[in-house]
């Protein structure tokens, strides 16, 4: 009889779902999967529904020998997994709809993963995901936890420092998306290359050496923003130029969502001009979706539509399917992921979770050593890990004070009697998703 | 004969320079002070020979034994100096005018230590005290150099790490002000209570302890932030009440300066309604300096008036003449100063300027241990200290993109193509001053 | 009615008691004991009735009012003390003799306090101590533990760390010894000297400045070492001249017990011939003890006898009663004590315990920050501390194994068959001390 | 015309260079050497032109395009090199048989490259190394140093810290061997596992995991330790059992050389009574030698003789070419060599050299991430770089004092009298290659 290999995937009637289900048959030859679980909640039933049916043709359609198996309930879908991604929004897109509306309605960025946004997106999700812990503590005590649901950084520390659960990854797709456009950029195979990034996620840099040890880093820099052409790199960052002079000045890659704190300015305008205008990028988002699930629909579709790729995930499978299967078989490949400092990053605190550059071993990640930043992007950086690290501790205790303080010390928030404001209407309009604070 | 005691005070036509010379006076006895040497530059010169005369009226009418030399020659000043006090501004009080007015023109606050006011301080005021630097290393090797030129903490950074000048000490005069206040409001004798600072100059917190070992901080923060009834500390910092819940959440006493981080939106809103009135406070600075120079232009005046003491510099010359008369007296005075880090401060780097609790020894100030903040604390000090690293590099340096990297990351900054307008301006204005940015 | 302090001496029929005594009737106004408890156990009872005695006589003697209780019943006396202090021999001395016997027998260094000697005291002390502990969080939880039993360092680090006890307090004669001696050897006044010390019981450094600020250390060691005469600073190591080429090198005065690690070959040959004539120091000491405590048992004796100098702990109980003192009157008295280093020593765990010099204040010792040692002393003190935890471990866990590796690793024991010889015979000898070993 | 790629072995007249050779004509296709130069002094002239020739002949017999040039003219070898290997011994195998002779003579272990004779090695080769590297900046600043000269760790940190040239690699054979030896006790393809080694040469410990994630290192320990035959891994060290009880406590696998400090009685007492019959480990090699340098003088051989084998250096240049092949090709090969640490062990300064597990890349080694020691090897590991830093410092300085306290903290070294007495006859031996001693 063949031996089970079995992944669950919770928030698995995500519009993403397809591009997961694609990347296994990719790799069904080195990850020989028996059982896929969709898993999701009773008010995502009817998109898991619709998703996980055009899973299924999809397996069919590929000829590969895999269950795909669609239900609510967690905790039989957890028994003995190898594998659980969690990809879930709690809350859901409406609740990314509030997280971006109502800063931006006090002039403050919507930002969903590192801003008020982020802060509150962390809040409602961390809790969900420290049940899950518990869950698989019990019933899949030696799973890995594949973890790309955002804020992705702290959601993984929040496993790791709350939950005491070692074996779990983040994932985000900006690093391997990097790795592909500026590889192109530079003229050179990605392979032929190496990156190293460090810092947390959406808050990283990297540098980039060719095969002949030089390091092409400057070069990329002035490809990227010396000449006027920035190349879009997230569909859901705005291609907003950064100040050549002051990128070159770095010496490292920033990551798009450094738009947001070097370039708020014009960030925080086009945001709020195309607020007026369009409403919030999480309303965009979510219209995309229903116009993805009404193809979903099509019980003739069993191949992932192109359209896709428009929702903004570009690689999200990729990185998670090639992650999976790099720790099923030690395959020591080279990924950009979040996992626990130790002292990677020197600047920050050995327990916290840093997205570095690593080799995925049958024992998950082990990252290159990094060392120290210079004060260029070690004090942006060290700010941004305090900010998670008081978010995910009001996450945990449901403590108002802890939240304020986040909110005060994030860049993207203004301070004062306006923040206050924000944190009661978030609160207040996120209640039902946050019980530790209305105990 | 008696034997020679020698300050200087580079700086010397300052209006505060009378309470520098009551402090001396004070304490004449355990510091028997034979020369004081005033120095200033050409653009000084009258404010010196009227703050000057003034002094040497103070001096005989106090009955001791001491010489008040007024000098436009540094160098002659600096012979044989057994302590130098830097109390200079350099571009005088029209320098921040503009150091405040251009940023405030630009919709941001206009601090002049910690915003990019206080970044363009530090370009001008840093390479004039390297330059004094080494002169002393020439001219007094053995000398202490105790500085109050602001940016008080990038300065005293700047003579350790750029300098090689080890023996130097940073004064404020918040630290000394807030043990004075804070006792009376705990309704203890400050010499009961146990302070214990640390963090940056202008960015710090602090913890008390009373002499039952109890901690009396959260007693002391309801005090302050918990009532609606904030004491004044500092006459240049706006009254403005921090959020209760937010500060009560640091279990530590923040300084007057955190306004600026911890309640942003009202002090930007009160800055600019102030400056549409009022212009900068630069400006009215500079009223109350002709109103105290016209005074101390009276032959009959011989004491300090009390007009000095609405200038907002409560107990400066009081925390420069205990330093002074502590280190060449070896008296052990509990003092909080900027010197160098070491490992006092976990957060920082080792070798920057932090300002710590110290006993103030023959050898000067030895810090007293104090270990991590809590990420309350953490982050926004870390940010800040790259932030003095950058400025200080760029004023060592003259490099724009270090600049615009230093004024991108600060806080009260907002960063873009604003961030480099407001660069570009203040370059302009202050060209005269920062030789090495118009090479 | 008076109000009650209470100070409990566990290990109160140690005939160091009468100094302990003695130090409190001398410091009764500032502080007003009026219950001092000694306590013992069944084996030390004849020994605690005798001092007990004369305790009893001394405080009569002295017409202070405050009544010395002799017990058996730890908890009953325990209960609402302010101060407890241990300083108990697990053992008594015929474990000494053992502790010394045994390794010499195998041609090792009997060591008491840092050699095998030392390891299998932690052993058996630390068990006991952690009872203590166990005790005072219900009976006393606002009481400081002042200790005094050796190793007091891995005791102090054990109550820290296993206790998770803050209010301890470890404490030596050393450093104040050397305080008094070398002061006078500089011809100075002890406090016009500002003396740093930094380490670990019985393995620390210091520096000494004058009150010009003058680095005075040089000069110590060329008198201490350089001129062929040095100082006899403890009673109980030999009193072996260094080697002026190598102390030369360090730059910092060391402490009596480098002599093991710095001359072992000497020390080594003096304690073996030592060994074959007259036993071990411990039967030395037993036979002093044995003096003292006929000497004890005269009901004319009413105060401390110049015989009890002989034994060794010179200025202990000044120490003991200084430092209480020092904390109930919150005196910010500088002294060199054992506590949680937290930083202060940045080459060694933040969590460990550290002989540093501190402030005593009313919450217990604030150290002055110490920073990074010199590689001369750095790796030393590096190798003891982690033999330090390894045996603290074993003490608490009874692995065989992490106790052989403590040895193992221990400068003053041979590793190998005979350091495994060593401890199963040690092991055996002291085996009703050590239950976590025989489970 | 076809690329010139060029690699200098200074003490190319070494034995071991047939190994060299061979690992160069297996390699040529990857690594297409057209110049390898063979560079010696006058001492070792003889010995250079015997194995010079050999190298000819097999280069010849390999039928590869590459020449072979034989020479004492350092400056004209360097000139343009790609890859510098330095394989010296200053003061060739007699100085050795000193380093050996001399501390075995006074009953100490006679340790070529951590005992009292490594500490000599160390002061005789660091100043020659850092000649080569001041050439190197002159002649072929862009090439790489590939250093196997002994004392490798501390060579290795010379050449970082007091040459301050960053492209050196540190080699050893150790590391390779254990990978290949302890897969084979596994029953694994050493390519199924992931060895991490930490530590500096000679004294590191790896764990070991296996493709599925599982960490077998206990099981290895047991394999090696647990069952009384030890597997015998480096000729040049004694197969002596380490104690399994201690070795299995630290759930890490020693090295070879861990055998001195954790069984220091037998490998004594075998090392004295080994001397006695047969002299040094040195003089047994120096006869090995003259052996293989009658073989290598048959001008009939062309191949690298079996009884190389013999003389202890397995892998030294498997490690070497495959180190050289993989920069060149950007291979990413997983290698233990030593570099900077820059945080990798935390335990250890960021500047010095650690042996770690790496990926070789076109701009050298990337170390993985370590962090942070177990008291169990923690300690030990700080000792010996301590000491290593202090040799090192002695051999830039040449001052006796920092000597002295080198040996005093070796833990192969007796300290006090008997080191001094070893410090100056070794002193007085090497006299003429100790310049900096006797300026
Ligand atoms: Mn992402
Ligand atoms: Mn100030
Ligand atoms: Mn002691
Ligand atoms: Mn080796």
């Amino acid at each position: 009889m063949r031996k089970s290999l079995k992944v669950v995937t919770i928030g698995g009637g995500s519009s993403y779902t397809p591009e997961l289900i694609e990347g296994f048959i990719k790799r069904y030859e080195e990850f020989p999967l028996t059982d896929l679980w969709l898993v999701d909640i009773e008010a995502g039933k009817e998109k898991l529904e619709i998703v996980g049916a055009m899973a299924q043709r999809m397996v069919k359609a590929a000829g590969i020998d895999c269950t795909v198996h669609l239900t609510l309930d967690r905790r039989e879908a957890l028994k003995n997994a190898d594998f659980v991604t969690t990809q879930l929004r709690a809350g859901q897109l409406s609740a990314r709809v509030l997280d971006e509306r109502i800063p931006l309605s006090h002039g403050m960025i919507g930002q969903e993963t590192n801003g008020a946004g982020g802060i509150f997106n962390a809040l409602r999700t961390v809790p969900v995901i420290l049940d899950i812990v518990e869950d698989m503590k019990e019933l899949c005590p030696d799973a890995w936890l594949i973890n790309f649901a955002n804020p992705a950084g702290m959601v993984t520390e929040a496993v790791l420092r709350y939950g005491n659960w070692p074996k779990v990854v983040g994932l985000c797709n900006i690093p391997v998306n990097a790795v592909v456009n500026e590889a192109e950029l530079l003229g050179e195979a990605p392979e032929k290359l190496f990156f190293q990034f460090a810092g947390i996620n959406h808050m990283h840099w990297h540098t980039v050496m060719d095969s002949k040890g030089v390091d092409r880093t400057d070069e990329l820099i002035k490809l990227m923003y010396g000449t006027g052409t920035n190349t879009e790199i997230v569909a859901n960052i705005k291609d907003n130029n950064l100040i050549f002079e002051q990128v070159e000045n770095l010496h490292m890659v920033p990551c798009p969502y450094h738009n947001y704190y070097y370039h708020t300015d014009k960030m925080l305008a086009e945001e709020l001009a195309d607020f007026e205008v369009n409403g919030t990028r999480a309303e965009k988002v979510k219209q995309i979706e229903a116009e993805l699930f009404a193809l979903y629909k099509d019980p003739q579709l069993d191949y992932k539509p192109k359209q896709l790729a428009e929702r903004g995930g570009a690689r999200y499978s990729e990185a998670a399917c090639e992650t999976i299967t790099s720790i099923y078989n030690d395959k020591r490949t080279t990924m950009t992921v979040s996992t626990r400092n130790n002292g990677t990053v020197k600047d920050l605190p050995d327990d916290c979770a840093v997205e570095v550059t690593c080799t995925l071993t049958g024992n998950g990640p082990v990252p290159y050593n990094f060392g120290s930043f210079k004060p260029q992007e070690r004090g942006l950086l060290q700010l941004m890990k305090a900010m998670e690290q008081l978010t995910i501790e009001a996450a945990v205790t449901g403590d108002r004070g802890t939240l304020l303080q986040a909110l005060t010390i994030n860049p993207l928030v203004t301070s004062g009697d306006v923040a206050k404001q924000v944190m009661e209407e978030m609160l207040e309009a996120h209640k039902e998703f946050l019980p530790a604070f209305f105990k």
